[in-house]
């Protein structure tokens, strides 16, 4: 099977002047690496009319397959389309279906529907459109000289679904290619250790392609395989699985779609058992991550977010000679706000946090990015001290993505 | 005075694999940008030698300062001196003192020399070196056709600090003027109807340059203008965010580098006031976004995360009556978890969210999307109604973020 290979082209003056980094640049690269499609260049330009038909011009002369992201809002900086029809020597053709729904959404928002906004119903007659399930401004398929040219809008979300639900399964049939894959998140290893670990395993099966995908405190190993036929390698790729939980299941807490939050929801929901909160430094961020899951309404009841130590006390019951003779960072204030919030709401388990978030509040015995994490069911508790760094949101993520690790383990009954 | 032109190149396979977002090419853009020199394309290409010479020759065309980072490190794949040596047919050149550095360092390090090392102190000889106070790679600065070259090694900090100490003090004397520019950052209003509402005002101010960056409800409107002097446009940029602000009080909400949780921290910090929520479908986020800023301890001091109605009565105090007559989602259960809230916490502010987040959930009175936002200090209440969309995380951002704008509209008084 002929390489096919691909250039990716991002537009935007906001990418030039270096306000925005471009990330979608690489996340396509990703996307196409997995079925085995290599982006050879990128290449960045601004909302100006001769540099996209240069940049086309370039990208069919490079490549196969063309990304084009950037561009497709309804305000005069956004000029993609009109260039697309110059360059193809069409009109514009309105999709009355898109723009009902357009005009749907306004009205339900209270909002006026502009003729700007009808651009968002228009589109290259030669275009065929890829639905944007995230936003208004659809993609477009466009063949061209035998190859084919992908234009999606800029905001990563759109970008990334449309990519996710119709680039990749075109260019699959395309290359004939099938590819099995299997995306496993691990957490609290770094990408060395976690190499170092799973690399022997990984050599034992040959084809397997590996990356390393690591993302504030987690890493997701993505296995893919080439096959000849559906679910050639379904079997290997279970088994790698089963040997990576086996080896570390402590750190590896999910695959593919899963993560944190609705591996400890579908555990909860297995016990039949409710979670409540008690959340200091990472201010109700463990609760938001609980919430993200839907139907997590049937194991999450309440959440605490005691910030002050005032509140610790009033809300929770922890005890004042607690917070004076051990501060809110210790490991007996966590202990407390366990009990408490468990009394407080009925719960099955808890989850409990305290720390300095920072930047500021550090101190010698206590330096920002010190953080006690404890989970609690009504017999028994576990309190463990973790170090995270000077950077405030990233200590609250990293503890509140903690807690949740703690949580699954606690359930699991593996702490 | 002639537009001084510029193009970045990044070299390296991880890069083009999207294994590492480039964000070297960003920081250059900025720096180069605040003197006035406008990044017009970017190029991203692998560690590849005829792909470097083809770029080189694009760069050279393309503009009049040229940047290359990347490939410059002793391994194997870092080819970019080699071919910089055949591009100008010159041979490299050892440079002796650096040479002895390096065995130095080595040997403080207890480290051994090996020949690959050697490469750290050879450089193409038609090179002027820029020196790189942050590691081994030196900077190349080269002059062709004219045009300018800097080469810098790919690792960002020794990107930077070759950068800030090299590059932008030789380009400061080609080019004489800097860039002035400010973020206006809005909430609530799609990107086409704010761009009706500010084009007007904007086109009264000749040489202003206008993008709209918009992100999951918020739209940010970057303005810049060429000065010749510093300050030059000061004045006028600051008359702009004020006819914004006077225009659309209730959706322009900061500048820069403010963001909502901030600009309600000021607001409240001036007030030597706290605040404290309660949340339903946010489940979290609001408190976790209040807290995303360092001293937030000073204003919020507790949160309640009340998801289920049973605790929306045994925390805050919700009547059953109400629950069963209104239900969750409706503005009496709103304007009693305010109350409740206000009371528990004895906090100057509250505010309240009850929706449906999704995907499943809704009615035909209250579809998927139907939020209630309540903001309230002990004299007064205010509650609104809100319908965004099916996405479940989309709308507990947009709640979250909608919450905030509320509080800080009610805060000022202009509720």
């Amino acid at each position: 099977m002929k390489q096919i290979k691909a250039v990716t082209i991002s537009i935007g003056d906001e990418l030039l002047s270096g306000k925005t980094i471009d990330s979608n640049n690489a996340y396509i690269s990703q996307q196409l690496n997995l079925i085995s499609i290599a982006v050879t260049k990128k290449l960045i330009i601004g909302d100006e009319k001769q540099d996209i038909v240069d940049a086309l011009n370039w990208g069919f002369q490079e490549a196969d397959v063309i990304t084009l992201t950037g561009g497709l809002g309804p305000t005069h900086d956004d000029i993609t389309k009109d260039v697309l029809c110059e360059y193809f020597k069409v009109d514009l053709k309105t999709y009355p279906d898109i723009l009902e729904k357009l005009r749907e959404r306004f009205s339900r928002r209270g909002l006026k529907f502009s003729d700007s906004n009808i651009s968002q119903a228009e589109y290259p007659e030669n275009a065929v459109l890829m639905h944007n399930s995230a936003g208004s401004a659809q993609g477009m398929h466009f063949k061209h000289m035998g190859k084919n040219l992908f234009v999606m809008p800029g905001v990563p979300g759109e970008m990334q679904v449309i990519t996710r639900e119709h680039v990749i399964p075109i260019l699959v049939n395309m290359s004939g290619s099938r590819v099995e894959m299997i995306d496993i998140h691990s957490i609290g290893m770094p990408e060395s250790t976690l190499y170092e670990y799973t690399k022997p395993i990984l050599d034992e099966y040959v084809g397997a392609k590996v990356a390393y995908l690591p993302k504030q405190g987690m890493v997701t190993i993505r296995v893919s395989f080439h096959s000849a036929f559906e679910n050639e390698n379904h079997e290997r790729i279970e088994e790698i699985y089963s040997r990576f939980q086996a080896l570390l299941p402590k750190h590896i807490f999910g695959r593919d779609d899963e993560n944190l939050s609705s591996v400890v929801g579908d555990l909860l929901l297995e016990k039949k058992a409710t979670v409540t909160t008690a959340e200091s430094c990472t201010g109700g961020l463990i609760a938001s991550l609980i919430t993200d899951t839907s139907g997590s309404s049937d194991y999450f009841n309440t959440g605490f977010v005691t910030y002050a130590n005032e509140t610790k006390s009033s809300v929770l019951g922890v005890s004042a000679t607690t917070l004076l003779d051990h501060g809110a960072v210790s490991e007996e204030t966590v202990s407390e706000m366990l009990s408490g919030a468990l009394e407080q709401s009925g719960s099955d388990y808890a989850v409990a946090v305290s720390g300095i978030a920072g930047p500021t509040g550090g101190s010698k015995e206590k330096p920002v990015g010190t953080v006690f994490i404890g989970v609690a069911d009504t017999n028994r508790q576990y309190i463990r001290r973790f170090q995270f760094g000077k950077m405030r949101i990233l200590n609250k993520e990293m503890s509140a993505l903690g807690a949740l690790n703690l949580l699954r383990l606690f359930i699991r009954e593996q702490l």
